[in-house]
């Protein structure tokens, strides 16, 4: 590997797609040890994060462990699946007391399994929870009840880490932890300190946030808990192979990645509809480490005097040289 | 009634739903029989477009009809479902003549199903036709595809009307039939006179057209087809209840309705993901027929003469005194 | 009035408007007095938010007071022009120190003014200081200069008010303080007590926020200094008359105004180009005038209710029952 | 030059910007020779459209020459400035026929200027017709009057080439011809042979268009007189340096151009409020010329290939393979 950063990868990348137009689905179905098997064979994958419960009833923590250490790979997260059926009018926010109870419960569940894999966090992504109508809740009740929720789950268990995983929509048409800076102020109310942030490359694209910057404010707060990379058209979750389309602001991002000191794995979360998983998965690893190399031969020095003097023409002009091959004075 | 418009619906409207997340559904399975009785219950729907082939192996074309009649439906329109699995990776414009082939014998078998239901015409919605990543395809060869594969549909049924609804994305992330001027250029080539266009209110939202200037273009150009209903956050294909967003759009929007003559029915497009279906469809019904009530309170000529200056606030006034009860003076 | 509701208003509302490609301007100059006489012509407004420097350099602060009095308005607020020439590159972030601290002392100055017109707040609405191109800027030094300068200001005058009206873009192209939440998390790092936050309706809907819910989240942190009001298309800082787009959300913003038990005046902020700029502020008050009338006709138990359980359809019902002058069972 | 690609430029790129806010400008007045002698100070420019009436009321169109002349440039376009203060309400949409007919006649004098000048084509930005508030307008009057408006002006010329410059929005906050299909459209009601479409790839991605099909598309109905370039963030008509953001679609904007076999120059329209003009449009051709040589070392057969059988990830890879320096297999 050319660059020093770890990879790994959601395990959904890996699994069947399916969406409310396909409704046969994009492929056959595909078991939790297979989409493991799959991403074992893309190589450069160091772990997974794991949806829990396994859409197989009968399927064994053992087998799964067994699953991963065959093919390399190490849980990184468990993600509790508070987003299906049972939460679809909600899992922190749903109006009945008896299934947001149900999504904690979840949530503990999924830290007993992440315990049981040793892996390094627990992930919440609250795609339920949020509005579609206008007028249809009482806004700040569903922030309470999404605070509340998180806070009751990791108050329990102080020694796991928790990360929420911010998104601006979909599947609920407006979430309420939308973006970086709310989510950093949704977990100060909580009062805990196991709580964190899954910062998602594409769901900062999609909020319109500057990823860089968000990356580096989460950081700055102590809560970036993990990574996760992918790109889109900037207008909705796309989770298309990373730098496809920003590729410069992916740099940026990585800039900042470095600048950070990051050193624990960067997650691809990727939906790959139409292509084959395996190959989208080595894609965004290959290009990321190409963007590395590049990286390399920026010249940072002449790079941070542009930036303090906010001057946008040079300081491109200097990406623009490493990326296209030209000495600064040419291009 | 208290306005002369007609409604119809989707099918799809009282169906079950999923998505790539709640991918157990949204709800329990709902067969095209129990979809058809549930629009029988919502009390103002005339009729349906019902998507073919249906879910189930088993279940005959008579027994589709006896099941609109029993409940006092007909058939508005047959759409072919060339959207799913097999049309994955595009139907007029898969890579393989093969699949574009089947999305033609699709098409003509949806014809022969829409001339036994007594279909009033054929709608193609070529979800998938279009491209994800830069530099995937040759942009002119999709809008060839797509041309040709229509064209071919329609010219072997001569007597059959088809009709084709635009969408700037989902699922593909980019349409080739993403907007009303797009579409009419692309009919033009066809050079085929059975061919026109559905207009979808939230569609033409979603695109960031005018709805009311969308509408009137198509119809003076001979095109309009048929037109579906719903609101959104013009951001997405939300498939909302009418009006719950864009209220006053949606009031200009019925003032074109008008205007161009439309005598056949409206079809609502909603995705109710959490809520009661014939619910869903009531409030939209009952709330266009209330703004055709306003509308009736509007001074047509104080708009028109409004109109003609470009006067914004004399015209707006207008609809604010129309909508809150206010004469002009006072509003 | 209707309502119990105050009116204000930017002075920029009754000035000359001018872009980039009108460079003639829209209309002829208007001088300071003159539009604080047109202000005083709408007669609906108690106060203004007044710019400084004057546009006139000869003008006294005891002309303006006199023109204010004769015309029954008072300084609501004072907001210094930290975003023309001078600032072009940056106000609180420019790369050059010197210019960083004119910004200071310019907000000092203002706050200077602001006593002596007996204003209740100075605004900060720092339109430059940002960037438009990817790696242009330090991210968190644009973020660390903000804050520093404005607590500079801030802390020299601990008796005073400052407010920071967020916008997510121009004229810079990205601006730090894009959003309420953004903003709320740069006051923590302040560690000032005299800094809070006017919310601008059309900056909300601007951000892709929801108002009622950003209204209410800054009111919860106790940062709420002032209200604008305006409305646009939600994809740039359109500034047109209240509710002319946005209707059923400016009520649900109306409700949070209300719910938060706001007294103090809530300030029109529009650019009207095109149209009359006293009949623009007059059509907006009105409007407002009314939809407060129509909250009164609301059944606010029901409505209580129906959030409670999240119930879309039910809550729409009973706002388009006010709004149509139905009752529940019709709609 | 490595490529054979000509180089023109607006005029306004060298002149004086101000915005709504930045009132007394980003930087002192520009007159129009000293604009001219910029533009031959850049070095790549073969011409430019220059806007008529000059600002000075006592310059010579003599002077004019001279001053190009003396630059090695020539007039490519004219372009008459039909959105002023005195079209603030619309330049062939006014509602005033005597304004709208003011239009006309400038469109005239124009095309004389043009004529002296030697310049290819008169360019037709209609920027200020389209309306900003629902209902504002009779919307298929305003098309008319927009298709009546140039016809009138092509009609008594027909030895003179016209083109229209399509854009979603700005100044008015909706414009009619806000899209290439919408336009090709309009320039087909008008029934004349010397209208076409200036393609600006800014405008194109602000529009929500593909760039690269967008070009194809008016090629193939062979309207394209002329083609701009800048870059933005694909809200807003940033008029930023060329492939500052959208690097990747950039590429695939000049794969069109080379595709359609474009002879004529390609001219920059940049607004560097806060940068040295010269350097940005120095910056924007050197970029151009780099991505040009970039397509050279494109695998030009793969490329084809791949997008026949719509291959995403196949395409890319070989995107990125030019781009990062990396051969096929590696990436």
């Amino acid at each position: 590997m050319s660059s020093g950063l770890q990879f790994g990868a959601g395990i959904w990348l890996f699994g069947q797609f399916i969406d409310r137009y396909a409704t046969n689905a994009y492929g056959p179905p595909v078991g939790t040890i297979e989409a493991i098997e799959r991403a074992g064979r893309v190589g450069g994958l160091v772990g997974l994060d794991i949806n829990y419960p396994f859409p197989e009833e009968d399927l064994s923590l053992e087998q799964v462990k067994e699953a991963l250490e065959r093919n390399g790979l190490r849980a990184i997260a468990v993600t509790p699946v508070i987003y299906d059926q049972r939460f679809a009018r909600g899992s922190f926010t749903h109006p009945d007391p008896a299934v947001r109870q149900q999504a904690i419960e979840l949530g503990k569940q999924a830290t007993d399994v992440a315990r049981a894999l040793g892996a390094d966090y627990v992930k919440f992504w609250p795609g339920q929870d949020g509005y579609d109508y206008p007028f249809q809740a009482d806004h700040l009740q569903l922030w309470d009840f999404t605070v509340n929720g998180i806070r009751a789950v990791a108050e329990t268990n102080p020694d796991m880490q928790y990360a929420i995983e911010y998104k601006a929509k979909e599947p609920r048409v407006h979430l309420v932890l939308s973006s970086s800076a709310r989510t950093l102020l949704a977990i100060q109310e909580m009062g805990v300190k196991n709580v964190g942030i899954v910062m998602d490359l594409g769901h900062s694209l999609f909020a319109k946030e500057t990823p860089a910057e968000a990356l580096q404010l989460i950081a700055r707060h102590g809560k970036l808990t993990s990574i996760e990379v992918n790109d889109n058209w900037r207008e909705w979750d796309d989770d298309l192979a990373v730098a496809s389309i920003h590729l410069i602001e992916t740099i940026e991002f990585l800039q900042a990645v470095e600048r950070i000191g990051w050193q624990r794995p960067i997650l691809l979360d990727q939906f790959p509809f139409r292509e084959d998983p395996v190959e989208a998965a080595r894609v965004s690893i290959k290009r990321i480490q190409a963007l590395e190399r590049l990286r390399q031969r920026l010249d940072q020095a002449a790079l941070k005097e542009a930036q303090e003097k906010q001057d946008a023409l040079q300081a491109q002009q200097l990406i623009f040289a490493a990326l296209l091959g030209l000495d600064g004075g040419e291009e």
